[in-house]
């Protein structure tokens, strides 16, 4: 009953494999490992992207970071929503890698609308007002950070205005695979496709040990992104164990079924939790369910060993019958015989 | 015959074992793994330090530049020998981490002296001169750069130097148990007892696959260096994986094994070259030679398939009887046979 | 009928005369004047604070964003009203000299409210969770962007917040002299015994050519921030000009003459506009109005030569009767003949 | 006697008149005021260079700053000679405006030459080596720090280098009219037709109050120097007084004046000195003499008033015949009478 959060999970055996596999005598250092270069292959065909620079680091925060600093000058503000990642969960880290730009929330219950995009835009004119920060790049979150999935037409919407002001757009793709098998659309639909000109495709929240790609479709980039990695510490000498991860993670799909299975994994309690009387404060469309449901449903879970974050309450001390929130997170590892047994609780 | 790089090299398997033996469910993210806790408190046994702030980080790199810039100021500089790694091969990190602090670059072939570094600290007066860099920071390799190793006496007199002048000790332990080896002391004596106040504790280039220790004697600045860590995308969600190198690597002195090991190859390849009548550049007294010897023999090494840095010439074109220096450096895994092939090239 | 800006209108002849004063031979560079020594006498006195450390800089955006320096790390967020001058009038000065600070908006028409100061200073809990940006200091603005003063009661309500969660306050005093005048009380009154910390004291604003003091109650931050004045190139050489201007600007309460100079117009001209049938889109309490009326009033004015900003429409085309607002902003120089005439025209 | 600083010296009273002149009521604000249309057209035609972008600020490190800042990134590394301003006296300036870049020293007694420069350049291959510092900007300073005047050629030489290896040059002019005046040539001749691309062109030292231009020739980084001065809040609302001050240095000639009139007092100095006996330590090309003298000497300049930097010793103590190093800088108001009155003390 581990709800706690996809980034505590197990990783996938069949990436284990590969980082063993990968520990064959010497291999050249700092991204020059031939496993990179078959890494590099199968991203670009995945993306279908021939061009596409791809990089590999280990944290998503350091691929979220990276990227932006990239299309982001110093004197920039990023449109963001309101609760996203690089906002609430990086402790300045954007602010960091870009030599101090600035972070614009769009006010949002959770996805940006294009209309309030397009206004926070508007109020910074670009290359007319020297006092006021400058318009810099659109950052997306794909799954949402409260598990909304963005269709293909809620991205162009999006893409469409930062591309009307002509400001690029990157994708925060922590949990891209969740987000593309709800869409069932191809990864190229899912960004380049839809505009975005950066994603950080995510690894770690989905079974690997800790390995992110950054995906730039126009190479321009790519130099600077290398000395940007290199000056940021991030580039690994023994980079092996990082293309590693993500070839196993590649091979054979396991990324997709490893997705597949969290979000089944999420549907079943969702539709769980629903028949249970469980409010739901978000509709859930990947892994990551948002609920509410009384005290003393949680101490049960609690006392049984489930773990989850609650917020905005004690579970301990208060009236039983008080409403609680919840977040419950299924990474690929989660069973139905855990989703029921967390269930049963109810 | 590989000995471009300790960098370039295999994981021990016992560290292998660690990781995979880590894989088991799931763990608390961030640094909360209990692996972690097993961790702290080894290092701090092993360094005689029960108050110790000790940290995990995956890059060399970062853990140079996080441990610094918790000791200096944006407008200070850091006091480092003139080829130091954290000078020559950081692009910048340094600078980044801190804010924009200085290096300046004490003028040595290789260690440095305390008196070209107190003349160095002199002419940055503290707290007078407003218009000036301050002092900062001073930064000591051990193993230096050129495969040297400061006595005792030797890093006692460089931070009584920085002691006098109230400054703090950073020692850069890319290589600390190649050096420990070579001293035969203890991890307290080449450290705290010796006058410094933070250590970066390199496992990667020893046979890890990528984790070094960030060591603060004094705990004062631990939550800074969360706080930066975190800022700076270095800290892992899945840090379980790190805490499992660290802990196979300080299992039964395993970390000792594979510095004698790597120190013992370079004892029997330096003592080969000698016999074979290769010029030292410097002296080797851990796991690093510079050496030079003539063109053709290169040519009949790198023909051998043999693998290490040639520096100043072509090994391809020129006078066969010329001189070209090279950089040898040997890890955990080098064995006799393989320094007794590359000799037989001579 | 110049209503456009403060800092658009004449030096006071006063001034003048010290600034040509100081011209007198030799003068010791970067601080080290006589006047220098005048002015920081003169200001201790005048907020009673004898042990305050007193520094000069050129421009507001220069005090504030050193100021605010000193009290925030990094990793830090800065509360501030929303529409603060800081957030949209410094191109991102307050992010590049804090090393990449974030600024936490409060939600506001003009002032914050305690209420909402405190709920998002709740949202930051400070030194349990590495992953967000950690509260840092709380700035206010007075007069505020909108032309309005903060009681002495509000004031400390708001400082009382950042006290309780043991955050530094700055006052960012653009307009410090214009708000003295209304609420009628002290110099300290209206910072350190009110709960501030730092204050940027402008001059510029009114009535100088360009000379802002920095004021620390505490003098803790002082040679941190002399050194970070110099770091930001805005240490004088030839300082005795800014002291200058700073004495003439004290002297014989000049400084409080023309603030109430200003804000008298500022009166006169808000009565003849409430007579005239103008709205008021906020309470004028210094020397701002913000009010709205037709599009052909404005287009009289404008070809009568008056200059003021008007916001949201095009004066020249469109419905005659449409309201459009304005920005009027009333310098010490501003006279009741002057103010006549522009009222003239509705 | 004062030959401290001509940082300290008195303004012109042409230019306190052009002062004095700009405070006629009303001027648009920040760089819009019509003097400064006056000023880019003078400067222009100056340097014979139509398109330059002409920009103004108060203080010579805040040009230095920007102007490099413009024309280096944070992974870079400016190459200036070891004991140039931008080193030794700007506290970190350049670091922190570009963002963390690192400054490669030139090792020389004062001017660079163009063996040793392309040698450092050569150390740093650009786009083939992540690990590195990149290399950057090339800064040269005219006059030296210790008084020197590079000839065209020595000018031509170094940029050469630096157009071979596609690097920019910055030529830091704080005393660029004294080094005008000792070559005789144009403005154009020792900056743009001899390779320069952006040059800080001082008034402060030589007769301002505080201003100096940044002019690029090339106005590609145009808005992005209007950013960057804006971001740095080194853009000044009342921005005609800075405009005041250069158009009155630059009328009739008053700046070369002013120059001519600083190095004949110093060429005067130069040749008591001589005559004297006294040790020069450079051989002084524009209005500053570096020079070795008795204590005794010096006693009796500082009994009379005389007012200089002594270097590397204690006046008031010690033998009296032991000779101690001076600074002398001759400003444009230094006359015969106060030259022969110093050398009498000899």
């Amino acid at each position: 009953m581990f709800f706690a959060s996809d980034n505590a999970g197990p990783v996938h055996p069949q990436i284990m494999q590969r980082v063993m596999a990968a520990n064959d005598g010497y291999a050249m250092p700092y991204g020059n490992d031939p496993i990179m270069d078959e890494v590099r292959e199968s991203i670009r065909t995945l993306f279908e992207a021939p061009q596409a620079a791809v990089y590999l680091v280990a944290t998503g925060t350091a691929a979220n970071a990276l990227a932006l600093a990239c299309y982001t000058q110093p004197w920039q503000t990023i449109f963001a929503a309101q609760h996203s990642h690089i906002e609430e969960d990086e402790c300045n880290a954007p602010e960091f890698y870009s030599g101090g730009a600035k972070l614009t929330l769009i006010p949002t219950d959770d996805k940006m609308t294009p209309e309030v995009l397009q206004a926070a835009i508007a109020r910074r004119p670009q290359n007319t007002n020297v006092h006021m920060a400058q318009a810099g790049a659109v950052s997306i979150t794909q799954v949402t950070e409260f598990g909304a999935v963005h269709t293909l037409d809620e991205l162009r919407a999006l893409t469409a205005v930062a591309k009307a002001a002509d400001l690029p757009v990157h994708l925060d793709g922590a949990r891209f695979a969740n987000a593309l098998v709800t869409l069932g659309c191809s990864a190229a639909e899912m960004t380049w496709k839809s505009g975005v000109d950066v994603v950080s495709f995510g690894g770690t929240k989905n079974g690997c040990m800790g390995v992110e790609a950054v995906i730039f479709f126009d190479p321009e980039k790519a130099w600077e992104f290398e000395l940007r990695r290199k000056r940021a510490a991030h580039l690994f000498s023994k980079h092996r164990f990082l293309s590693a991860q993500m070839a196993g993670y590649l091979e054979e799909d396991l990324w997709l079924d490893m997705a597949r299975s969290a979000n089944a994994a999420c549907a079943r309690l969702t539709q769980g939790l629903i028949d249970k009387g469980a409010e739901l404060l978000h509709t859930p469309q990947a892994n990551m369910i948002f609920t509410r449901f009384p005290r003393a449903t949680h101490q049960k879970l609690h006392a049984a060993g489930a773990k989850y974050y609650v917020m905005g309450g004690d579970v301990n001390t208060g009236d039983p019958a008080e409403l609680l929130s919840a977040r419950l997170v299924c990474d690929w590892s989660r069973t139905d015989a855990g989703v029921d047994e967390f269930l049963s609780y109810f």
